[in-house]
């Protein structure tokens, strides 16, 4: 009996990624599993049931889940595909469980093994599972092209009859994956960059990029790679320095997100009210809340002569290269229990037992079962 | 008595632009002439009336024009402004007499002296008041862009812990001032870039950009630096070796615009057919009807697989660098007439000569006299 993966077409707004890439799809049948896809499930990324080969389509996702050994998405499901599935199954998809408490407690009631996209350990080995990383890289590139166009002048030096234009001044807060792209990015239109992070040993990778690193003296490294959120003091600190460099940017890049938490406000209102004219925030973690406190998730707004962007979902803009990569993570992740054609859990495997939210009827995740009694 | 300088509020849908900017308003003081503003006039591109000092502000245009030497403006003004102008005062703006003809007999009869910003003979001496290369040059860094937002794929190499993305190929149609900063922007983003041109000269500068040259073998030579119209059966080998290069580019920025011409088709609508799915055109000629046989002037449009772009007044966009140097180029116009605090026309002056549409009761340019009899 072959493994048999279904993969779903996404629903949720704004939501145009697919699990699958008819390359990977080619690399699962080799590994012996049967492909069953619900169709019309790329047509948003231009990826037409067509283009898959050896696949089998079912318009109706209960159908599909229904027998399945592995069940792929991107978002996560809604309850009655997680009902439709058979108890012992595989769900592998993002689940943000603190956002998700009912959908966790039903994939653990039915006995789903669960795991979740963003649990995946950032250890070396575990980089070619990384959906984080492979997303927010495609942020940060995006989130400078919005900063952009939105902003009415151009980034780079430009020579001309009557004079010359200076480059304009790239500010990027937050220096993860994401805001180290937008650096990049940034740069390559021409723009001055300078990066900011409370960890100071981002200021070496801004650096090789080509960016000044705005130092502040706080020093705010927290577990598993990310930012502790910082006391008061720290950040009135903080503000003191980077408010000087929030006022001189044309455009300001916003990435720090603190995940299970909402969004820390680097950018308080006083500040933007005292930035240039024309200037442009584009706030990558509008899905938190925002870093910046007049941000709207989800909508543009003019605020006095200052402009904020702060977009949902930013790597459904790239969908394209964002389901290539996010289903070449998936892969690798599946490599590790599908074999010789059949599923083998190894739980002493880090990855594995890591990635895993719910399995046997328990949630097996440390955070979420503090936060699931 | 100072020379007097009326600068208007622009009207026109989508036109953000203005004549004026506070460095120019200085040095214009410094001629000698007495400038009056309309209020707000730069409001839409963040140049409040507290921006400019020394200058005069009147609320109401027609007030505003009235005992003016001298009124400027971006894009043509209404007729009721030029009926309240004195006759003999100098209109400086782009007019395109092909499509104002009603405006150039008015201008005419009222006996005004009009420079139209088009006209400006494109000559060394000249460059510095070449209204429409540094807007071009504007447009085509934006035309990026917007190609580069609108693909959900992104345009450089990056490597990442699940393999390799391939650079986009970015083809841009018509090398130009526009085109040329088009690929040059491209390329800056990591994209591999095409260039494709009628001209063969402008192979050189194409590949001085890192861009391949398409060569086609067709001499499309015109008069005044533009390319001239096509027979069809240049069209037809042009279009063979094209179709190929269309095909394989994720990204197509056309740039092909005759003066007071419908812009030629240079993408067919069987070429778009034929085109990768979820690849881009960005149609800079959307004024005059477009480059491509699908494009929808000023609409953003899904053909299949293809999204086409075809914004108007791309300019505009970038407002605020485009009314610097917009303005800087009317300032040197300006310079060439107004002297010692007095206007003083002489019209041995070649760019005098050519740049004037209509003076002392005629149409003085040769072109448009033949259009409008």
């Amino acid at each position: 009996m072959a493994v048999k993966i279904a993969v779903l077409k996404e629903t949720r707004a704004n939501e145009k990624r697919v699990a699958l890439v008819p390359a990977v799809a080619d690399k699962l049948i080799k590994l012996g599993a049967e492909i069953h896809l619900q169709a019309g499930a790329g047509d948003a990324v231009k990826l037409p049931d067509s283009a898959f080969k050896n696949v089998r389509f079912s318009a109706d996702p209960l159908e599909l889940v229904r027998d399945a050994d592995v069940v792929a998405s991107v978002q996560p499901p809604d309850a009655s595909i997680v009902n439709a599935m058979k108890p012992g199954a595989i769900l592998i998809s993002f689940i943000y469980a603190h956002k998700e408490v009912e959908l966790t407690k039903l994939l653990r009631d039915r006995h789903i093994t669960t795991f979740a996209m963003e649990l995946v350990p950032r250890i070396t080995r575990a980089q070619a599972m990384d959906a984080l990383s492979s997303q927010a890289a495609l942020s940060g590139y995006y989130a400078a092209l919005l900063g952009a166009t939105h902003l009415a002048r151009i980034l780079p030096m430009m020579t001309t009859a009557v004079g010359s234009i200076r480059p304009a001044r790239t500010l990027v807060m937050g220096l993860g994956v994401a805001g180290l792209q937008a650096l990049a990015t940034a740069r390559r239109l021409g723009a001055m960059t300078e990066g900011y992070d409370v960890r100071p040993e981002t200021k070496e990778q801004a650096e090789s990029l080509g960016a000044k690193f705005v130092d502040t003296g706080v020093d705010a490294r927290g577990a598993g790679g990310y930012a502790r959120e910082l006391t008061p003091e720290e950040k009135e600190k903080i503000a003191s320095v980077v408010t000087k460099h929030i006022q001189q940017a044309d455009i300001i890049i916003t990435t720090a997100a603190i995940p299970g938490r909402p969004s820390p406000k680097l950018i308080s209102k006083a500040q933007v009210d005292g930035m240039k004219a024309g200037s442009v925030i584009v706030d990558l973690a509008a899905e938190g809340g925002g870093n910046c406190e007049y941000t709207q998730p989800g909508e543009t707004i003019q605020v006095g002569q200052v402009t904020i962007v702060a977009p949902l979902n930013v790597p459904s803009m790239l969908g394209e290269h964002a389901s290539e990569l996010y289903a070449k993570n998936q892969l690798n992740l599946i490599e590790l229990f599908v074999k010789e054609g059949g599923i083998r859990l190894d739980w002493t495997d880090e990855v594995v037992a890591k990635t895993a939210l719910t399995h046997d009827g328990k949630i097996v995740n440390e955070a979420a079962q503090k936060l699931i009694a």
